[in-house]
């Protein structure tokens, strides 16, 4: 059985405690087998079988010790890239005007209907393998860019063949309610019928995702639209998931709240009702900064959240338009300096909550006997200075699977 | 002799033609020896001679060629860290209110003073190596944890030895007058006598460092003392440099014009005024948006200095305190999301400004025959894109000393 002794710090982030305990053990131990976490605690309460054991050699004087990083909130799956658009923005144009010109969503979806699914699977692939070396070792990835029937079974099959390949554990989502595709703008009421009657039914029946996601904002859908088209999700067997607040204000929060999501994503609006209906609810609230930093909008007021007892998670929001990088720990960073969140509650927001967002609470997202073994060993003295430092090739050690993985060196 | 053919994007990144204008050629060649730049143009122009060569194999489709990156802005040595004050800039202290409690420069300089000079070789080492392998090639590095004349002529001598040693370029700056020494605080008069009558003699006279810079800040030094010091230093035959307007408009950027300085830099604060001076004087604009990111501080108003016409350059900052991150990737991407600088403008300011802001414009900075070979090659297809798909692990070829070296893949 394979041990880890004297970690400088190991931070187990189990989920009670608050947002900024992640239960840090100082000159931890971490004894694990068969895939599963054995035994955590202080190197001299390790038991003598264990002790026995001999430890893995990192080459660390004082390794970190931290759960697999869970990237709750992606858009892996698409074609072409929008990088004029990135100038345009920076030039004064929002992205509301560049989407009313035909380039946003629309553009991705015209560019994702012409990659063919090998393209497509190569091209995430390439994504997850970087993911994975950064540490990421979950991603929920989300459908949205296909937007008939076809074609977003067609991403989430492609999904299916990730998870099948090995890398990161694929959580996948269908978001067929993105947008309302543009040869449908005169038929929102068909479309949202095509998501409730033919999407979530073909979805359910070849278990293609575990979740549900609806855009909820002006240009996107409604709360009523959304309201009826979560419920057919819940009813079908898939969590429900909100994009909500991200321009202004429009509910999603409360929606969320009120069909019982796992997850609101972005939020940089919610009001203070919403805030405490999520509350309420057990809402988790999922921030994604990297888009804040792309977009140059207001953060997402993560203070509030967390003052109002609601788990706070942060994720990359991966895709072409808004957020195009997939590094997580950047968006921890960026959590710490714009949202105002310590490094600790960043990496709750990661781990166990980031966890808990994608429904695998029981499984991830914390170092406690029984659940998965996949951690990341860091060569840095605290989680501290991990996030404060930002460094191109932090050194991290994966494990996954019994095996420990070098990730860039 | 080496060349490159069929380069997708050949940004030159000559002076000429303002902030913007990289001189992008499409499908462009590039030939080199002896560590020099021997033809750069369109690869149907290339001359018979070089094309004979057998090109370099790089395994990219359509690489993108750019100069080798400068980071024009390091505070590269100093003991310990400070990853406590990032947690507690979070939960709302000031800058200002850490230093005034022992923290900040001060913390930096006790550190600095205790640790050996072969430690700190070794750590300063690692951060270049990262750097390097982040395609950064030339690193201008301040002294200014030493504060006094033993331990700031400490500093500059690890900056030599590093130099010797190979890796990216060193250009030494004395910053002796970095703050007053705590010790000192009673005696102002005779800690700037001490910079100018001891400090830059002896750093001329050993040939230390090839710029002289002055923080100009309430709390720092004034501009009637920055004024004496960067005098003295142009007579001892050192460049002028000033941290100008960082938290106020402290007249900075027009002393920097006053004296001729070949760079101002921070410049978050700097009136019309101070701009015009600059731009008459031909100074130029030093701006480091990861100090913005880190501090939660309004950006440098790039888009005003470019209207002046005055050139922008980007750097790090890297210190323990405000910027405690190397990346200067990271640097540019922010500057295009914060500063609203297209990418094309930022590559010019790590590039041939920076070059310019080092006082090597004749010798780096751009792909121009006669100047240095060193050269990224970059697996992306524009600058725009190189700079919107914030990437952990760009593939990187680096081009120093006639030889390609692989940085992070």
């Amino acid at each position: 059985m394979p041990v880890i002794r004297h970690i400088g710090v190991l931070a187990t982030c189990a989920a009670d405690g608050g947002q900024g305990d992640i239960h840090p053990i100082t000159n931890g131990a971490l004894a694990w087998a068969d895939g599963r976490i054995a035994w955590a605690g202080r190197d001299e309460d390790l038991p003598s079988q264990y002790a026995e054991e001999r430890p893995a050699n990192l080459g660390m004087p004082t390794p970190l010790v931290i759960p697999g990083l869970i990237d709750c909130h992606t858009h892996l799956a698409f074609g072409g890239w929008r990088a004029h658009e990135f100038v345009e923005r920076i030039q004064g144009r929002t992205y509301q005007e560049i989407a009313a010109a035909g380039g946003g969503i629309a553009s991705t979806v015209a560019q994702t209907h012409a990659i063919s699914s090998e393209a497509l699977f190569d091209k995430c692939e390439s994504f997850l393998g970087e993911m994975f070396s950064l540490g990421i070792l979950t991603v929920e990835c989300k459908s949205g860019y296909g937007l008939t029937l076809a074609e977003e079974l067609r991403i989430l099959r492609v999904y299916r063949d990730l998870a099948a390949a090995g890398g990161p554990r694929i959580v996948s989502t269908l978001l067929g309610a993105h947008t309302v595709p543009p040869e449908m703008r005169g038929r929102r009421d068909a479309y949202v019928d095509l998501v409730v009657d033919e999407m979530i039914p073909a979805v359910a029946r070849e278990r293609l995702a575990t979740c549900c996601d609806v855009f909820v904002e002006r240009g996107a859908f409604t709360v009523d639209e959304a309201r009826r088209i979560l419920r057919a999700a819940r009813e079908a067997g898939l969590a429900a998931k909100v994009h909500a607040d991200q321009l202004s204000d429009g509910g999603g929060a409360a929606l969320a709240a009120e069909v019982h999501a796992i997850s609101a994503d972005h939020l940089e609006h919610t009001s203070d009702a919403g805030i405490e209906a999520m509350a309420r609810a057990g809402v988790v609230a999922v921030s994604l900064p990297l888009a804040t930093m792309y977009l140059g909008q207001t953060p997402m007021p993560a203070r509030r959240f967390i003052a109002a007892g609601v788990p706070v998670a942060v994720a990359t929001d991966f895709n072409p338009g808004s957020a195009p990088s997939y590094h997580l720990p950047l968006a921890l960073t960026l959590a710490c300096t714009m949202q105002r969140m310590t490094p600790a509650e960043a990496l709750k927001g990661a781990t166990i909550y980031a966890a808990r967002a994608v429904g695998l609470e029981a499984e991830i997202g914390s170092l406690e006997p029984g659940k998965r073994a996949e951690f990341l060993v860091l060569d840095a003295p605290s989680v501290d200075h991990w996030l404060y430092n930002f460094r191109p090739n932090a050194r991290t050690a994966i494990a996954a699977e019994d095996e420990l993985h070098w990730g860039r060196d």
